[in-house]
């Protein structure tokens, strides 16, 4: 880990992302998985490391998805890459690939401690409430925090039902809400993170 | 357009964005052309429907890049991917493809007026001012405004001299400024017309 990461976290717990494929919805709300995107990875890990977060969870059960995401950050790490594109091992070093969000869970717990997790939604939940982004970084003094991000459209209902909170969906002046997973994740990091 | 943005743009001149293939530079300040990535495509028209932007501008010189997303564009106007996924078509209709900057410009002052021209880049310009957010939402009183993306290591100098004005660099707490041109794009989207 860099310098300057080091030094952000000094005063604060750890921030995670997670990018759920798995338990997801499709349109017709049924559960399903997703298939990884090679962009997802990309440019995640770089708003991930542009805002300081201390890991970023790919979560896929299946082996031969984990299996394609390993081939793509090794190859950003191989001699040809880093000639031709230096800081993009950098950012995907923060990635961290996970058969569950379980599994996620419990490597924070086991570096740092039990997180607070926090989902976003474009549609807000009824039964988990919503937290704002300075609640957000007050509860960063107390203990790590884990942010969800559902591909398809979106977590799983046994998921959301679990969080400890929501953050409240991303609006424009528009009625239009369907920004891909890899630019609501960005917005997100910038709102809380942002200078 | 639908009724939100006519709304959004009823006391304001249009703001638009343009994305950048030529000319650009690589990561040894050379001049090149940029190809296309679908990506770009889908994500910034996302983002600018989400936040009311009236036109993106794809410019790119080659015909055979712009037949490309002519293509991705129709597919998903065709009856498969309207109903697999209705709303796309809503963004991507925001999407025009024209073969240089000046195209853009005109196009965009044969609809409304000569536009204030604003680039964006990791790193700041000596030559060209810095405009804040307040100022451009300010100048859309009197003027449209267009955003200048520059895909690859970013606009060329022939470009950045030109331009009016320039939105300061995206910074997170981190000495890192590698976002792709896709989260930059929205983050900026963001901070100006952001709720």
């Amino acid at each position: 880990m860099s310098g300057d990461v080091q030094k952000l976290n000094a005063n604060n717990c750890g921030f995670y992302v997670g990018l759920i494929h798995y338990p997801v919805v499709n349109r017709r709300a049924e559960l399903v998985t997703s298939s990884v995107t090679n962009l997802d990875i990309h440019d995640i890990a770089r708003a991930s490391r542009t805002f300081g977060v201390k890991g970023y969870f790919i979560v896929h059960p299946s082996e031969d998805q984990q299996a394609l995401n390993r081939r793509i950050i090794k190859h950003w790490g191989g001699d040809f890459a880093m000639r031709a594109n230096p800081t993009r091992k950098d950012a995907l070093n923060l990635v961290q690939l996970v058969y569950s969000i379980e599994e996620a869970l419990s490597v924070i717990e086991s570096q740092e401690a039990k997180p607070f997790i926090i989902g976003t939604s474009a549609k807000p939940s009824d039964k988990t409430p919503e937290i704002e982004i300075p609640a957000l970084k007050a509860k960063l003094k107390e203990r790590p925090v884990v942010l969800l991000f559902g591909t398809a459209y979106g977590l799983a209902p046994e998921w959301t039902d679990r969080l400890d909170a929501f953050l409240p969906p991303i609006h424009g002046p528009t009625d239009f809400n369907h920004l891909s997973v890899r630019s609501a994740a960005t917005i997100y990091l910038d709102r809380i993170f942002g200078r």
